[in-house]
């Protein structure tokens, strides 16, 4: 154990995790997060007295308002919003599919959609598709791949025919954290709505979504939320836009009176109108546990051990990996909870630092990505991590 | 037990699921079936040794590929499609917009939908939106609301306009089996194309996808397959037609290279072009036990066990419930796993009957529905429940 773990006042929550054997450092907690101890336990006794004990009564005695619930403890916890405006359900992917369209049907005439050209795949091509059905045009913004979206690169391409921007709160790739209050406020003075992604930054960096003006985000139940693989998603849509703004998949759960089965659908008011089919229960039980010990250990709390961590990972790279460039942020300030580095030999490197228990992540074509859950990573395996790539870089 | 139980060949099956404590006849194992005893420890299993053990390696160890390698299962066991053709993910909602937009686009220039007013509420609202956002026609199918659609009233509304034609295999009120090879060629003649929603007939009504020509399917997780609540749902599309149709939800779990994180989306080839977001992996597992069981016990005797207590459940309603008005067919060929009885006063009875421990659902305005999973479902709970609905009548 270094001084710095010693020093932790989160170090003692490392041991609410299940331990991976033979894994001596787990440095993609930000890609699939380990799983609570807790959480184990409490799938187990649901599944086996909640679904098996109380089958379909379940959806009477809470498992229908669980999206909502669980949004709201989110949005307290973790992105800053006001009751009844976070929901859970569907992946990122097809969350964002709705946000957008609903988006554009809220900005009639508008033809342009800007998001940045290194952003992260499922944001793009859902974008692209879009925009190839409706007709319409994506302005990119191109970023330097180490930094990412600024203020004066959006303003460029911000314009009065922008309906909606697209950006990633956090790089997934560098890192970078993007200026959400102004970026937002550029998007407001073109008339266009701003959409954030949120997957790397919830639950991790401090977010205040209803105090930035953000319109819509969403993002992933399984990085820094610790949902499991595969977890629902989460959305979030500004109260004040909830009554102008409609989603295109319209389905039971959305509606207003699911269980009349009337003749045409109503859509539901407020932010359960955003659902569509039967809200996935079971996925959102580990990201529940996950979001309550942050709420609880507290995001600033949370954050300061992050910073901590990467100005670690940063500091051991310059040391010890000469070779290699840092492609994220050197300004903690602009910096979520990864940090890539770049080396030609990277690639080879992964199999190799699998085998011997270090798991970071690969990003093309030569990037490492050291990502750290603030709950649950240590500053040993930060070490063991880049003392063990060194190694083999030889 | 009655003589009906201890000559049931699948009685024994009943010992492998989750005891309810308290529920003396458990009839809405068709709205949500009860979870397997073994799916409750595989999935603690999976949640500690993979989740938690593997961490971000089990995506290259085999999750990446579950939701085609499970819908191969499905479509072996239940659905009588060859592999590459079914995949498990979203929930049938969102699965429904793929798939009408999807056959849309196929069709282009024609105009009309074609689908009944007794269909599932999701099934008409996602039409619906689609509907009213492209300007298309939607032509509603009447049935009687105890039968269901007929080739003949199929007929009535299909023409040289119509692009898609989408009804349920089995009505989920009434119970009524569609003649879905005959309305599928009914949707052929006239070169549209048929989607299925299969969500009350997967796992209890022998079905063949392939034979039947059918070119689109999709229906839930949770319900005779026993995925639990909200589990995913899963997708058919006919290997002819995948190559010409395109979901309009890109993502980039259905793109060609996910891990490339390339410029522009190319789909994925074959039925993994389906999929957008990441794959719901614990919401899987007990489908995929589910599945594994349905296919060692042979859908056949799953069948004629369905059709005893479907028969039996009729025979006592005739004899103990003599007001009441059964609102299923009588011909066992024509109807599914659930009975619907009308009865003016079955409103005011369900809080007392879950009281009993005896539940069933309930559809408006007066319908109770009686809904036998064969592999969890007893003779001895049917009499229950009927004898329990005579006894409240007084």
């Amino acid at each position: 154990m270094t001084d710095l773990d010693a020093d932790d006042p989160l170090a003692r929550y490392r041991g609410l995790f299940v331990e991976a054997p033979g894994v001596g450092a787990y440095l993609d907690g930000n890609s699939l997060g380990r799983p609570l101890t807790a959480s184990v336990e409490r799938i187990g006794t649901f599944l086996r007295d909640e679904w098996g004990g109380r089958l379909i009564r379940g959806w009477d005695e809470g498992w229908l308002d669980l999206p909502l619930h669980i949004g709201d403890e989110l949005g307290r916890a973790a992105l800053g919003a006001a009751p009844g405006q976070v929901a859970i359900g569907d992946s990122t992917t097809v969350l964002l599919y709705k946000l957008v369209r609903a988006a554009l049907d809220a900005r009639p005439g508008r033809t342009e959609i800007v998001i940045d050209r290194d952003n992260f795949p499922t944001d793009r091509y859902v974008v692209e598709g879009i925009a190839a059905d409706r007709g319409l045009t994506v302005r990119w913004v191109d970023t330097d791949a180490t930094a990412g979206v600024t203020p004066d690169l959006v303003a460029m391409r911000v314009g009065p025919n922008t309906a909606l921007t697209l950006f990633s709160s956090v790089a997934y790739r560098s890192g970078y954290i993007a200026d959400v209050e102004r970026i937002t406020a550029i998007a407001h003075a073109a008339g266009a709505l701003a959409l954030w992604d949120l997957s790397h930054s919830a639950g991790v960096v401090p977010t205040s979504l209803d105090a930035w003006g953000v319109d819509l985000a969403t993002g992933c139940g399984y990085k820094y939320l610790n949902g499991g693989p595969g977890a629902p998603a989460f959305l979030y849509v500004r109260q004040e836009l909830q009554e102008h703004i409609r989603q295109p998949i319209q389905g039971w759960l959305g509606s207003r009176a699911p269980f009349e089965m009337g003749q045409g659908y109503t859509p539901a008011a407020g932010i359960r109108g955003m659902l569509s089919g039967t809200p996935p229960i079971v996925g959102m039980l580990a990201m529940q546990d996950m979001i309550a010990l942050i709420d609880s250990v507290g995001l600033d709390a949370v954050r300061a051990k992050s910073v901590a961590l990467t100005e670690y990972a940063i500091a051991l790279c310059d040391e010890l990996l000469p070779d290699a460039r840092l492609a994220s942020p050197r300004d903690s300030a602009r910096r979520g909870g990864h940090v890539t580095i770049d080396h030609p030999r990277f690639a080879e490197l992964m199999p190799v630092l699998w085998e011997r228990g270090v798991i970071p992540d690969f990003r093309r074509p030569n990037g490492i990505r050291l990502g750290m859950s603030p709950l649950s990573t240590s500053f040993a395996e930060v070490e063991l991590a880049v003392r063990t790539i060194a190694e083999l870089l030889g």
